[in-house]
């Protein structure tokens, strides 16, 4: 096994040792198709051994790159926080912001990835969304890093992805609302095959153990993590005969909807029902009342995602695939003992 | 006067006239500072005779450009809806959308004007900032199209820009309170140097004139459009021995800071203040009450704007350089008549 003092390997080494041209080289670095398969592998295993790095090339003036930032979907000011998180980033580091979003869907389209050799980003930021297995492979063979914002449960552990700890808020929320005494907790999550909806409901499923209380199956909901979902739910927990006292939204976005509910059945909070939601998005501490609800990180999260793509970028190697970042609960008008 | 299909010049035909070099030409349509400022002059002057204009280059997969949009600043669901109204647009058309903000400032750095040729975008949208005459001519040159939604005051009217009817937003929200008997109206707007906050309180002091209605100077606020301009204006206005009995916020973000000083000031809404808003955010159908507000189209806008930035940069010339979207009442819980 040859090693390099990193970067010290040409295109020539690389032709030289495989038996190709350099053009060919060049070829397999630049994602062309009109490679053979046989020489395309050979030539991967090659730069591979010599831990080959394709330089960033920086233009005279301006951009030196372009960051992707790709979103599940876009809603509301959610998005907005990440963005700003990462626009922090790269307008200090002079690096160009590119935007889209994937219609809901979680991994790439195939074309899109297939098109990236053409543009050749800098590195992409993945949203609660990610390339599948095939797909890191191919970015990977094209040296394009890329990092993920908060993940589905199909992240494998090789990714390297920036979180927050969900379990730990899930479990804080329901924590607070055990301690002011309430006994009868229901929880509104998002898409049950996201993996931070069901680590929210995990947190809140292990606080009710430690406090040995159990849990009504009925009263743990699966949606997503808008208004109307917590609109919808809201309606249904309320209506029931026996009504929670105090409901954990798994994001403040939907605690607005619970809010609307409530208003609608007559219920006032926090006298007749406690509400706590997730995200401390700007918009929880101008509700009415103001929201308790858990601090995610959100600009944080994206900027320290960013940083960890121009790493990458530049060649420095990462010590981590995963960091969450600390959540935090943050206490204002919606919760207070139960009445009843 | 040479009259040539569009499309039928070639550089070749620019440098024979001119008596320059293929290169030199190519230098000026790629913004290169390396030709003399009377060859430029030559060579932009046989440009503009042959009604020149760069081929637009279409790689073999995926992107055929990038679209630039940039905003003044980022600001919550507001910014989210312009995003999406021109990603529904560059995701059908196969562009990418690149973003930036100008930190709160109207004008681009300069820096960023001279660094575009790099990049070649196929166009800039700006968003309520635009590039001064000299980058106006700068883009112009470089044969880079813009669009500009909505406005400031200094946008020229030679600038192609996308907004909504401002003051007739201003006329309908004063209408609607003055029709339900209100006769003390404040009004809490923009910035004072921002024509669309210039724009909607001459709404306001149209509807009064019409209606025979004093208007009290006092109760002109200029703040800015976030929640916390609202709160102050709001807590200010509703502090004053003679409060008004109505209040027209120039944006929903305020309103949300209005409705949270009413709440702490003891006032109920809509018995004791009519509230109206603008913008329509999805959030302020949400609020608690759901706001009275003027819906203002941004997606549309976004949209409108964004399709007119790729017609432009395929040729299609405009006719018109100005484009105001319908604004309109949304009636909903925060108005009634006064109760004193």
């Amino acid at each position: 096994m040859t090693t390099d003092r990193p970067g010290s390997t040409t295109i020539a080494t690389i032709a030289n040792e495989v038996g190709v041209s350099v053009a060919t080289v060049s070829k397999v670095l630049n994602g062309r198709t009109d490679v053979a398969p046989e020489t395309r592998a050979r030539v991967e295993a090659s730069l591979e051994r010599h831990s080959y790095r394709r330089r960033v090339s920086r233009q005279a003036t301006g951009s030196s790159g372009q960051i992707d930032l790709v979103f599940h979907e876009f809603d509301s000011e959610w998005a907005m926080e990440i963005i700003q998180g990462v626009e922090a980033v790269t307008a200090v580091s002079g690096h160009d912001l590119m935007l889209s979003q994937l219609g809901g869907r979680h991994h790439p389209p195939q074309q899109w990835v297939d098109a990236l050799p053409n543009r050749r980003p800098l590195g992409v930021l993945f949203v609660v969304s990610s390339p599948t297995q095939a797909q890191q492979q191919q970015l990977q063979r094209q040296r394009i890093p890329f990092v993920v914002i908060d993940t589905d449960s199909a992240t494998s552990a090789s990714v390297p992805t920036v979180g927050s700890s969900n379990f730990n808020g899930g479990l804080q929320a329901t924590r607070h609302l055990l301690e002011l005494g309430h006994r009868r907790l229901a929880v509104i999550s998002g898409h049950e095959d996201v993996l931070c909806s069901r680590e929210r409901v995990a947190g809140f499923r292990f606080a009710h153990e430690e406090a040995g209380v159990a849990v009504d199956a009925e009263l743990v909901r699966y949606g997503n993590f808008t208004v109307e979902s917590g609109y919808r739910h809201g309606m249904d927990l309320l209506n029931r005969p026996e009504r929670p006292t105090a409901i954990f939204a798994g994001a403040d976005m939907q605690a607005v909807g619970v809010l609307r509910a409530a208003r609608r059945l007559g219920l006032r909070i926090p006298d007749d029902l406690s509400l706590i939601g997730y995200d401390n998005l700007p918009m929880s501490a101008w509700t009415d009342p103001a929201l308790t609800t858990i601090n995610q990180p959100l600009r944080d999260m994206a900027g320290t995602a960013a940083r960890i793509l121009l790493d990458l970028a530049r060649g420095v190697p990462i010590t981590t695939t995963r960091i969450d970042l600390v959540t935090e609960l943050i206490v204002r008008e919606s919760t207070a003992p139960p009445t009843s």
